[in-house]
C-alpha cells in the first residue's frame, strides 16, 4: 500500500499541531490522599509536523495510548510524550487530559461526607529537551454579593460560580491544593451534602464573608504570588448571577506585564 | 438517474418520525408588543413514512423552508405542515422551532429598560386533519431557600433556576403570558440591567419571598388549573443550588393521572 | 430548628417528581466480559410529592448515594429505590444513571484492540410494590448513503451517526448486545484504532454496505422485534451528514400504535 | 448608599478583564451583499481594573449596550470601547461578539438557493489610543480522506469538519471572504439544500479532491500569507471522523516562531 502521509509537501508550510482530539479512555491519576483514582479522561494528542512531510500517523496516538493503559497518569507522561515524538518523528508532542476529579469532603458541622467532583486538566508539552507542565481545576464555590448585602436591609443575592486556576509548575502541585485556594478564597465552598446544621452554617458564613467576582480573583492571586512552585498562573472566576441572566466574569493573568 | 428512496421496502416496519434537525434559519414570530420580531431558529422537521417506502426526501423539507422564507412564523405554520404532508406524501407531519426570544423589561424601581432573552419552542403536528400546537418557554427566575432563611441568623441561598412550561394549546397562548406566569411564581425575576435601587429591591423582594422547587413548580400549577385554552401542560424547575455542585429539580405534569 | 419542608401545604397540587439532578458519582458497572466496570455515574434521583407536604428532604438523597458508595450498580438499584421510598415517605421512586462504559474491540482485520466508549443509561422506576426498568445505548456508527452512492461515478458521502435504542426490559439486557445490534445495523461499526489493512476494511464495507438514516432505525426494529425480553423500544439515529451543516434524523417507537 | 465598588483595595493585585459574560442581545452585522444582518450575539464586555480599586460597575456595560440598541455593529464597536473606558474608568476595553450569520449559496448544479449558517466572532481591544479588531468564522466543509481513497478498491471515508479562521485585521476583511477561502481549502463546501444533480456533484468533487486535516490548515495558511490586511492568523480544523468516535486535529499559528 502507497504511504500518502509519508508523501513530500512543497507548501512549505509546518503545522503547529496535528493529531486526534476527544479521545475517551480509562485513566489513573494520583490521588493526594489515595495515591491513586480511577476516573475517565478526554485526551488530545498532538505534535507538530515539518513542511515537508504531508501527514501524520493518527493511529500511532491511540497506539501509544493503548500500551499505557492502565498506566496512563501523571507519572508516565514524561514517558507518552518522548514516546510519541519518537514514533512520529517529531519535535514537539503535547498531551492534555481532562478528567472529573473526586474529593472526599466533610461538611462543616455534622461532619458527614460526600464526594465532590472538580473538573481537573493535565498537560504536558515537550519542546526538544524541554517539558512543561501545566494543571488546571474548575472549581465550584458560592459568591454572595458584597453591594447586594450592603444597600439591603436584609438578604443578599449569592449564586454558584466557577473558578479555574491553571498553572505552569515549576515543580509539582496538587489539584487539592488549588482547589483549596480557590475554595477559601470564595463566599464559602459547596459541598455534595449539608444537614440542616450545616446549611446554617454555610448560609451564614457566606453572608459574613461577601465577595465580588473580582475579590475572588484577587484572593487567589494573593495566594499565588506567595508560591514558588509556579512560573506563571492564569485565574478566572465566573459568577453565574442569580439576578441576572447572564455571568460577573473576571480573569487575572500573571503573564500580562 | 435510479431514484433509491422510492424503492419498495419489505421489512414492514413504519417510521414515526423521519425529517431533518438541528437546520439553522433566520425566522420572524410574533410579538405581542411588536407584533412581529426577527430571530434565529433551530429547526427540526419529520413526517411518518409508511412501511413500504425506503427513504424520505430530505431536500423537500429545505425547499419548503426556502418556499417560506421571510414568513416562517406560527401563522403560518399550519401551510408548512399542509405541505409537508403533500410533497412527502406523508399521513403525519411535525415541525419544531426553537428560538431566542427578546421582550423589553423594566427595572422595579430605576424603570430602566432592557431586553430579557427567553429560550422559546413551537411545534406544529398535524396527524389527517387533525393539528396540535404546543409551546414551550424557558424562563430564568431567582429563588431563595425557605429553609436556609428560617434555620439562619441572616442571609438565605439563592440561585438562578430555569423554570419550563410547555403547554398543548386549545386556543392561542402568547409566549409572555407564559412567561409572566413563570416569573411571578419564583422569588423573584431576573433582568438583564439592574441599578442600585433596583437591586436592593430585587434582594429584599426575592428574601420576603422564599420558594422552594417544589413551590415554584406548584405555584405555576396552580395557575395553569386556571386557564381554559390548555389541554395539558408540563411543568419544571430546575435551581442551580449556590450551596451545591448539582441541581434541585421538580415537575408536574397535567398528564399524569 | 422549624422543618420547613414538613410544613401542610394548601395548594391541592402533588408533584410527579422532585428530588437531585446531575449529581456526578463514581459508580460501578456490571460488565459483560470483565464482569464490574468503573466508570463516572451523572445520576437523577427524584420521588413523588404528596399534595398535603411542602417538601422533600433533598440532603437524604444523596446520603442514599453515600451508604451504596462501592455498592452502586444495577444490582443495587431495587435497594436504592426502596430506600428512597421509605426514607423520603414516598409511594414512588425513580433513579437515572448515565455514564461513559467502555468495551475493548478488535479492529477487523489487524485484530489490533482498543477502548470504545458508548453513553450508556440505566433507568429505574419504582411504583408501589412495581419495578421498571430501563436501559439505553448511544452508539456512533458510520452510515453511507445509498442515494449518493447510486448517483455517483465514483464514491459516496458518508458520515458518523449517533444510534440510540432505549429499551423497557422484562428481563435483564446486556448493554452489549443493544451495542452490537446498532453497529450490525449500519453500513459500518466505527473503532478507536484503525490500521492501514482494517481502513480499507472498513472504507470497502461502508461502500458495499449503504444505508440511509430510515434503513439504520428499520434494521434495529426488525432485531428488536425478535426480542422477547422487551416491553417496548425507542429506536432513532442521527446521521450528521458530510454535505450539509444538518442532520438526517429517523425515529421508531414501538408505543406509537 | 453607600458605593462598595469604589472602596478602596489594599491587595495591589490589578484586574486583567473584569465584566459581563454571554450576555445575549439582537444585534445588526455589515452584510456583504445586503448592507445589514439582523442576528443575536452573545456578547462579553470586559475593562481592566487598576490595583487600588475594589469592584468595576457591571450595569454600566448593559447600559452602553442599551445605548446602541439598533445600533450594535461593527461600525460602532469603536464608539463603544471609547464608551466603556470612559464610563468605567478602565485604560483597556474588550467586546467579544459571536452570532450566527447567513450567507445565500447557490447549488453547484441546480443552482437552487438556500442560506447556509456561519458562527462568526467581532472581538474588539481598546488599550489607550490602540484599537485592535480580530475576526473569526466557523466553517462547516466535507473532508474525503486521501490515505482511504487510496488504499481501498473503491469508496473513502468522508465526514464533516469545523474549519476555524481567525485574524487579527490591519485593514477591514469580510467574513464572506474568509468562510470562501476555508470552503476552496477542503474537499467540498456542504450546503443547505442540494437537490440530486448537485449531490452526484459534490460526491464526485470530494472523491476527486481528497484532503487530510492536515492539507486543509495549510491551503488556508497558503491562501493567509498572500494576504496584506492581516497581521497574525490562526487556522485550526478538526474532522469529526466517521470511521472513528474521535476527531482529527490540525491547527497552524502565524505567531508560533
Amino acid at each position: 500500500m502507497k504511504d500518502i502521509q509519508n508523501q513530500t509537501d512543497n507548501r512549505k508550510v509546518s503545522i503547529n499541531k496535528v493529531g486526534v482530539k476527544d479521545v475517551k479512555y480509562p485513566i489513573i491519576v494520583l490521588d493526594k490522599k489515595n495515591k491513586a483514582q480511577h476516573t475517565i479522561g478526554t485526551i488530545n494528542m498532538y505534535v507538530n509536523l515539518p513542511h515537508n512531510f504531508r501527514g501524520t500517523h493518527m493511529s500511532r496516538f491511540i497506539e501509544i495510548l493503548n500500551k499505557y493503559h492502565n498506566r496512563l497518569h501523571i507519572d508516565t507522561m514524561s514517558d507518552i510524550l518522548r514516546e510519541m515524538e519518537t514514533r512520529l518523528t517529531a519535535e514537539e508532542a503535547h498531551m492534555e487530559m481532562t478528567f472529573p476529579y473526586f474529593i472526599e469532603k466533610e461538611a462543616p458541622v455534622s461532619h458527614i461526607k460526600s464526594l465532590m467532583e472538580y473538573e481537573c486538566t493535565y498537560t504536558g508539552i515537550l519542546k526538544g529537551a524541554a517539558e512543561e507542565y501545566i494543571i488546571k481545576v474548575k472549581v465550584p464555590v458560592t459568591s454572595v454579593c458584597p453591594c447586594s448585602k450592603e444597600i439591603s436591609e436584609y438578604g443578599a443575592h449569592n449564586q454558584r460560580s466557577h473558578v479555574t486556576i491553571e498553572v505552569k509548575m515549576k515543580n509539582f502541585i496538587w489539584f487539592e491544593d488549588l482547589i483549596e485556594i480557590a475554595e477559601n478564597a470564595a463566599s464559602s465552598p459547596v459541598y455534595a451534602i449539608l444537614k440542616r446544621v450545616d446549611e446554617k452554617f454555610v448560609t451564614e458564613k457566606g453572608y459574613d464573608n461577601p465577595m465580588f467576582v473580582e475579590d475572588i480573583v484577587r484572593n487567589i492571586a494573593v495566594e499565588m504570588n506567595k508560591l514558588e512552585s509556579i512560573e506563571w498562573y492564569h485565574i478566572e472566576s465566573e459568577n453565574f448571577e442569580s439576578i441576572h441572566n447572564h455571568s460577573a466574569y473576571a480573569c487575572i493573568d500573571s503573564r500580562d506585564e
